[in-house]
């Protein structure tokens, strides 16, 4: 049976999702739970890859197994085993051919900047801060550019190991809250650090140093170098991942 | 001179505000950066000694010094010195006899529940999980008996430290935010775990296991064991203390 999980955490002590020998890792601490639950070796395929320090509140994975609990009941049994900054919000039997990869159409994430003075404590794992003065209605502006099928190759990593570099975003926005500027964006598939530079560039709009109308020129040229930096992980939490049905 | 500092932290990682020998408290590592800043031992006059896990947005403590620096500089200067889970957010100079304890004219905390069915793993430091159904409207029914001047020793720590235990509640309130359950609460000042205790009794109160009515009787009891468990520390979070002038 092919069981289906959707799973929240809090990155901040984890050497992000992906199983590394030697590292707490999320994938690690769930196949080990798994593992010791099944009484069987189980390794998990996972949709997004996200890096140490980046938060979800609904990363996906599925794993294979022949033990019998009824496949709701995963969700319970985990949240028994794991520590607290990782949870399993759901779990369901899905069909044996299903890729929490492949057959995603749309995943969000949102990209959280403190814009007060200075950076509440609480708030130091969660949010990157920036403390001068940041015109959301300009960010919005640059934002509506990156709407689309485009390719984005220079805003992702030069490391983004891709067969395309061609994405749609879907809905991309800023808003103010507080002292908090928080960018959503929702698309088809992000590359490696995608989000991050796009939060970057948008950030560079937001404080004058470039302009909305410079991000389809800055698109097209297909050039890292051309866009804004990586802003920090900590700002960026995957919220949510869609499946066909 | 007297220095006023306005501090906010992150409990989580400290055992209380209050130095103690060989343990991490926020009193002690502030107490440290500003004894090397103005290189001769500093001690710190705090106003709230809050305990282990409890959160701060606006804790306040004085120091004197013979120092000479603005006084409005020693924010930045151990804001760079401090780790990030502590942060100044204000400093100034103060009359030598402005005591933060007892100059307090009012303090204002807030206890946040977490009323979703999974608590967020990035929530899990700073709000108390609470799954099942809470009854905002009752919980600001029951707090409505708390305001005005009362004998707080049903509603407070029996191993409270304290001439009297009369104090005055000037504001509190109930307020549901998605799936956030936050209570307010100003007051002249607060015995040892009161507001934990208030928001354990109330709590009782929104899941229909007290009666808002119950709370006079409770009150005038005298007795602690009449009132609710105290909620667990991470949900606290000191707001504000306000002085006069």
């Amino acid at each position: 049976m092919r069981v289906f999980l959707k799973i929240a955490y809090d990155g901040t002590f984890y050497h992000g999702w992906q199983s590394q020998e030697g590292q707490d890792t999320v994938q690690g601490k769930i196949e080990e739970c798994l593992s010791l639950l099944t009484k069987s070796p189980v390794e998990l395929i996972g949709a997004s890859r996200t890096d140490a320090r980046v938060h979800a509140l609904g990363n996906v994975a599925v794993f294979d197994t022949e033990f019998s609990i009824p496949p709701d009941r995963y969700s319970y049994a985990l949240n028994d085993m794991l520590p607290g900054d990782i949870r399993i919000i759901e779990s369901k039997e899905v069909p044996g051919e299903f890729n929490p990869r492949f057959d995603a159409i749309k995943k969000t994430y949102e990209y959280r900047i403190y814009n007060g003075p200075i950076l509440l404590p609480t708030e130091r794992l969660y949010a990157y801060h920036y403390r001068g003065n940041i015109d959301v209605i300009a960010m919005n502006e640059g934002a509506k550019w990156l709407l689309g099928e485009h390719d984005f190759t220079s805003l992702s990593s030069v490391h983004a190991q891709a067969k395309t570099r061609v994405r749609t975003i879907y809905d991309c926005r800023v808003k103010r809250e507080g002292d908090f500027v928080t960018l959503s964006v929702t698309g088809s598939g992000f590359l490696y650090n995608m989000v991050r530079i796009i939060a970057g560039t948008l950030l560079e709009v937001g404080i004058g140093r470039l302009s909305p109308k410079q991000l389809p020129a800055i698109i097209e040229a297909k050039d890292r170098t051309k866009a804004g930096r990586t802003l920090p992980p900590e700002g960026l939490r995957l919220l949510e991942i869609e499946y066909d049905s």
